[in-house]
C-alpha cells in the first residue's frame, strides 16, 4: 500500500508519518472503537504500508528506520501539473493536511483560494482522471472554522455552514467537492473538523489560539506564558494523540457507514481557560501554574469571542472517533510524556 | 443605474425582465413587507433604471416599449473573458439566473463545475477586480437543492449543508463565494433558495419535477397530464409572480439585516399532490381536474422521494420575503390570469 501525505512537514503530518513508519501499516486503535464492525472490514486496515511519499512546501523529515521507501519532497502541492505527478504514484491513501492558516488565508485573499481552494480542486481533479475505477481514500483535515456565530450552545453536524472566514469558506468548499466526488465514485472521501490541538508542542507562534497551548507548554518549560483572555473563555480542545488516532481511523473506516455524509466534527473537550489552569496546577504543581501572567488583549479577546466553544461529536462517537483523553489533566500528562520525556521544569 | 441579467432568456429571467421594463426601477411590492425600513432607504430601490443588458446562451428577448436601452447578447458567460467584458458596463445590480439544471449538472459532471461552479467564481473574481470600491448588489438564485436527505420536518436555515446532486453542491458552493465576498466588501450579494415553481408556463420538459406544474398546467389547456407519483407526495411551491417578488426585493433589500448570513431559504407553500389536484378543481372544476392521469414511475417516484417537503422559511418572513399567494387556489388563478388570458379550456 502507497500512501501520501500533504502537509507533511507539519506537526500533525509529522506526528502521522512517525506512527505510520512505527506501526507499518494503518493501525486503529480499535480499544476505542465501540463498534469494531466499523473497521474490522477496511482491506485498509490489513495492508503493510509499502512506500510512502511526503509533500510539503519545505521538506518533510524522513523518520529514521522506516521499514519501506519514503519519498519526502519540498514543492508547491498547488501548482500546476503537481497533483497529476503526485497521483501517477497512485497512492492508496491520501492524507490531506496541506493549508495555509486561518490567519494568512484572511491577510492573503488569493493565497487562500489557491492553496486552500484550487489546489484541493486540481488535487481531486486529478485523481478523478487519473485513477478512474481504483477511487483512493482521501483523509482530509477540515476545519470548525466552516461554523460562523451565532451558535447554538452545543454545535451538532447538523448545524449550517456559514462560516466568518476565507479559511472556514475554503475548508467548507473543500467538504462540499469531498462530498460530491465521493458520491460519484471518483474517489472515497472523509472529511475530518478537528478540534484546536493542544498542547501543541514547540515555540510559541503568532496564530491568536497559540496561548491556549502557550500557557501549558512554557510553563511546563520553565519559562512564563501570557494569557490574553478572561478565564472564563471556553473553547474546544483535543490532543496530537487524539488527532492522530482520527486521522487513521478515517483512513480505515468503512466509509459506507457515513451515508453521503462525509465531513463530521470531531470529538473535544469543552473546557475553560480556568480549567485548563487548574489541571496544570494538579498536574504539574501550584509553581508551574503560576508562571501564567494576565496580560488582558482586547484584540485578542474579540477575535476568540467569535469562535466556538462546544460541540456535539455525537455522531462521531457512534462512527468510532473517539478520545484518547479523558479530561484535559490527561492532555498535560501526554505532553510531558511525548515532548518533556516525563520531565517537568 | 444598470441591471445586469445573466440567465435572461429563461422563464424567471424573462418574467424578470418584462416587470423591470413596466416598472422602469426596483419597485419592491412594499404591501407584502411588514417592516418597511428594511427597504425604504435602499438607493437601489428609488434608483430610475437607465439601462439594461441581458445575457444567455440563446439570445435573450428584449420586450417592446422599453424606455432605456436595452441589450441582448447571446453568449457563453462562463467563457473565458466574458465574465469581465460583462463586468466592464459597470452594472449596479446584477441578477445572477444562469445554471444548467439540476439533470444535466447530474449527468455531465464537467459541464456543471463549468457553468454553475467556474462561471460562477469567474463573475465574482471579475467584480472583485474590476469594481474594487463600488461593490455591486449581486442577487444569486440559489437552491432548495443545497440540502439533502435525511430532513427534519420542516427544513430551517440553520439546517447543514449536505447535497445529494452535484447540481446542489455547486449552488451551496457559489452560495459560501458570495458569502465571503460579500464579508470582505468585494460585492453585496444575497443568494435566495427558490422553491420550485409552479404553475411553470409553457411547454412539458423532461424534468423529474415537471409533473407538478403538468397536471396543472396541461388540464386548464384542455390537454391530457400524466401523474406519475401518489398524490400524498408533498413538494414546496411559490408563484411565478412570487418568484419575481423575491428577486426585486433581494436586490432592494438593506444587506446589513442579514448580519453575515447571506444565504436564505424563500418562502413557499408546502402542500400535497393531492392538495393541488383539490385547488385545481375548485378553481376549474371536476371536468378539468378529470383530465389528470395516473401513471405510476417508480424511477420519478424514488428521485421525488429525496426531495425536501417542507420548510421553515421563517427568517426570510422576517426579512420582508412574502408570498403573493395565500393558498395554492391563488397560484392556480394567477396562472389563468398571467399565461391564459383568464380563459380556462
Amino acid at each position: 500500500m502507497h500512501v501520501l501525505i500533504l502537509g507533511a512537514a507539519g506537526m500533525i503530518g509529522r506526528k502521522l508519518t512517525e506512527r505510520l513508519v512505527a506501526d507499518t501499516s494503518l493501525v486503529a486503535d480499535t480499544s476505542l472503537v465501540a463498534d469494531t464492525s466499523l473497521v474490522a472490514d477496511t482491506s485498509l486496515g490489513r495492508r503493510a504500508i509499502e512506500r510512502m511519499t511526503l509533500i510539503d512546501i519545505v521538506a518533510p523529515p524522513v523518520p529514521a528506520g522506516a521499514p519501506f521507501p519514503v519519498v519526502a519532497e519540498a514543492c508547491d502541492f498547488a501548482a500546476p501539473g503537481t497533483a497529476e505527478r503526485m497521483i501517477a504514484g497512485r497512492p492508496d491513501v491520501i492524507f490531506h493536511l496541506a493549508a495555509i492558516v486561518s490567519g494568512e488565508a484572511e491577510a492573503d485573499f488569493d493565497k487562500g483560494l489557491r492553496i486552500n481552494l484550487d489546489g484541493t480542486r486540481h488535487l481531486l481533479d486529478a485523481i478523478r482522471s487519473e485513477m478512474a475505477g481504483h477511487p483512493p481514500r482521501v483523509v482530509l483535515t477540515s476545519s470548525i472554522a466552516v461554523f460562523g456565530a451565532p451558535f447554538p450552545d452545543a454545535i451538532p453536524d447538523s448545524f449550517q455552514h456559514t462560516p466568518l472566514t476565507s479559511y472556514g469558506t475554503q475548508k467548507a468548499i473543500c467538504e462540499l467537492l469531498l462530498a460530491d466526488y465521493s458520491r460519484r465514485g471518483f474517489l472515497d472521501g472523509i472529511g475530518i473538523r478537528l478540534p484546536t490541538i493542544c498542547v501543541r508542542p514547540g515555540k510559541p507562534n503568532k496564530a491568536a489560539s497559540g496561548f491556549f497551548s502557550g500557557i501549558i507548554r512554557e510553563p511546563l518549560n520553565g519559562e512564563d506564558a501570557v494569557l490574553p483572555v478572561d478565564e472564563d473563555v471556553r473553547h474546544w480542545h483535543a490532543s496530537p494523540r487524539s488527532a492522530i488516532g482520527f486521522l487513521i481511523h478515517a483512513a480505515t473506516i468503512d466509509t459506507g457507514s457515513l451515508a453521503n455524509r462525509r465531513n463530521l466534527t470531531m470529538p473535544g473537550l469543552s473546557v475553560t481557560v480556568a480549567e485548563q489552569i487548574a489541571s496544570l496546577r494538579r498536574v504539574a504543581g501550584d509553581r508551574v501554574a503560576a508562571r501564567i501572567r494576565r496580560e488582558p488583549d482586547a484584540v485578542i479577546a474579540r477575535i476568540v469571542e467569535g469562535w466556538p466553544r462546544n460541540f456535539d461529536a455525537a455522531r462521531a462517537g457512534k462512527l468510532g472517533f473517539n478520545l484518547v483523553e479523558r479530561d484535559f489533566d490527561d492532555i498535560i500528562r501526554f505532553h510531558i510524556e511525548d515532548e518533556l520525556a516525563g520531565r517537568v521544569s
